[in-house]
């Protein structure tokens, strides 16, 4: 390699492996996982099949689980935000990130949610209820819980599928609502399932108290 | 077979069915799918493997899509409920009879909704996806609404996402708390739920102003 061609300098073993990721992943964002093959994922990086077999031997399920982590590592990054001023915008903040991910993986969110495809495994749904459980244990840190009774886990696991429910829905219906009103609406009846809980949950009424006395 | 040893008569094609589909889906409801073997199946009906194998020559998968198919059917007469006085008290007798649904079918229940299982199709996504429309179609008609539009229909789909998600957790903690308080908050939250999309949405402002005055 010339150092004069830097457009086409080797990259290192961490950088391919990224860059196949990124080819598999944007592939999946269009087309269901079993419409997208080895032979795209090559012709999508601009490297061969044989290259793209190298790095993942498996072949496509090992493919798959690999781009399913990187997607699952970016969608907890969604989640940090500092743990200052009233907690419901901050929870605003983490959506818009999060609904901004769910729009850039599009197809490959919907299907790997969906069910019943053939590359979900034990595996991708262990991943997948990791990154549900980062998202309540992020949620109760928030809300300064430290030990959340089961009437708090319940609400938040509730409502955490319930978000997941409203982004495929979103999905199919051309992203409408707009992002915006989506996630006040999300908001919203988050704090609404708090607030039910709260007539039945001494630990859930405290802290709905507090976060909406740091509201105003 | 002599008519006098009526509990050995033989049951009829439809009869002999039904009842493996039965042996089958009790066994489904303390184990994996998994661990559950056509030979367990016989067992558990007092028939020969073979027997079994007539009935259901695709082996494990298409007995256990026939048992899916039975227990969506029981699922569905869980929502029949009478178009009889104010809306929300109809809601918590449909949710205690399907509470009874999940604790009945428990261990299967669980492993048909979490996913990842060897035994999850397309197909079997498919008729679960048919029941969660069906009750969604169920909500509607009960709330007097013909055409529901975008916001309600999320709003519904949201909602019965989330009931799903408190049966898993339900079933995971010893069916606590108990099934009564569970169907009140549930119907609580759906109440919750519908009220902060009625901030946003015509029809839904309407229908719950509608059904808030049928409570009274």
């Amino acid at each position: 390699m010339s150092p004069a061609a830097p457009a086409y300098r080797r990259l290192s073993v961490e950088e391919r492996r990224s860059q196949l990721l990124e080819a598999a992943l944007s592939l999946f964002a269009h087309r269901v996982p079993e419409d997208v093959s080895l032979d795209d994922v090559a012709e999508a990086a601009g490297v061969s099949r044989p290259l793209v077999y190298r790095y993942f031997p498996g072949g496509k399920q090992q493919l798959y689980e690999a781009a399913l982590r990187t997607a699952a590592d970016e969608l907890r990054h969604c989640f940090d935000e500092p743990h200052e001023g009233p907690p419901f915008p901050r929870l605003a903040r983490a959506l818009d990130r999060y609904l901004t991910f769910v729009a850039r993986h599009d197809a490959g969110f919907s299907a790997l949610l969906q069910g019943g495809s053939v590359v979900e495994t034990s595996r991708t749904t262990a991943i997948v209820d990791g990154v549900r459980r980062a998202a309540a244990e992020h949620i109760y840190s928030h809300l300064d819980v430290a030990e959340p009774g089961p009437r708090l886990r319940m609400t938040v696991r509730m409502w955490i599928t319930a978000v997941e429910a409203a982004s495929l829905i979103w999905l199919d219906e051309d992203k409408q609502p707009p992002a915006e009103e989506l996630r006040d609406w999300l908001v919203d009846q988050f704090v609404a399932f708090l607030s039910v809980t709260a007539a039945r949950d001494a630990q859930t009424a405290e802290l709905v108290r507090g976060a909406l006395a740091a509201e105003t």
